[in-house]
């Protein structure tokens, strides 16, 4: 067994601000090539806390300079390293309509390591089109392209109802992760992971500061 | 001035834990036509606390009832009625790419409240196409669109160096909220919300999973 870092286990939470963090000092340092960056600076950036960074950052093991703050390039490294951007990984999109159209023709995934491999459809018509470079397949090859690709992710754009079936399938034929944007909760034995994104959630902040704003004009 | 309850602020995490309730009890109810629902039973499914819960069913003004919980329509009108469901929004949608043309046919924002009336592109042989039963309008229209229609929130799906100075010009002519999906930060002023939507944010958790399964079969 090789010598290894005792394995951590970070939290969901953790994990989308460490994606916001790269971001962050990614966007700060390409603009204006600052090689340093504070605890205090990301937490204003982000609308958090210092010491929240500082955890995170600890939890990822990067150390702070006394009177500097953090090394703009250790904190990318490591936010590389535990997310596995450096390590490529296939995906399939399941569901050739708009969004997974637009998901395919995305040119930002391949800086997280993701690769889409194929875009899935049940309409056996769309078989060859290519959208953002990526083929159409039918959906029958579905077992067969992900065992032949070591497929380990699948964004599945389907509607609500084709869902857990497709999911069912696809845990059968050895797929660990799915980025689920149906309208539907999925069920899947342990081990399987499955992120559900709601596109209306960012919502949610939006439509209560134009509700409150409505409900103050009104009331003056 | 009108009889009303003191003004709250929530907090964005909040908010969007009032967004995902509204979802799982949405579904739980068209599924089982359940008539209530423990804090527990809702932090199981969010993975939260039940703390969590309890303290956000009080800060929306939601009592709960011994032995039985919540009543499920009752959490369901409270998050209407504070996310503003019910009042009607006018929305615009900056860029009629492959992500503006999906966000354009999403079927689930008038659940919300949200009114797409326009969606706006540079291109001026685009105008007049129709993406979702949305018009394709020029971007010259821009300003007039916004105040014509009392427009409140533009959702904006361009590339990062169209984003400021459509942004100033939208703050310009009334706006008070953008839903950024352009991959760059934006400078408004305060009592303009942005949402900037990373749609990588979801990757973080899905490329963690993926990796440590890698480095865990690896090191076996």
């Amino acid at each position: 067994m090789p010598e290894s870092k005792p394995p951590r286990t970070l939290k969901h939470a953790t994990l989308e601000r460490l994606m916001h963090y790269y971001h962050y000092i990614g966007e700060q340092i390409a603009q204006q090539s600052m090689g340093t960056v504070s605890s205090s600076e990301i937490a204003k950036l982000l609308d958090t806390d210092d010491t929240v960074v500082r955890k995170d950052m600890a939890a990822i093991g990067v150390r702070g300079y006394p009177r500097v703050g953090f090394k703009a390039d250790e904190v990318l490294a490591a936010i590389r390293d535990v997310l596995g951007f450096d390590n490529a990984y296939r995906a399939i999109i399941i569901g050739a309509g708009r969004l997974g159209s637009a998901l395919a023709s995305y040119p930002g995934f391949s800086r997280y390591g993701l690769r889409i491999d194929a875009l899935l459809d049940s309409d056996p018509s769309r078989a060859g089109a290519i959208e953002g470079g990526v083929e159409v397949r039918p959906l029958d090859e579905l077992e067969s392209i992900i065992e032949a690709h070591n497929v380990g992710l699948a964004i599945l754009t389907v509607p609500a109802e084709a869902a857990q079936p497709l999911a069912d399938r696809m845990v059968n034929a050895g797929l660990r992760a799915i980025w689920n944007f149906a309208p539907t909760s999925l069920v899947v034995p342990s081990g399987v992971l499955v992120r559900h994104e709601h596109i209306s959630v960012g919502l949610a902040e939006l439509a209560y500061h134009l509700n409150r704003r409505d409900t103050k004009e009104a009331s003056e």
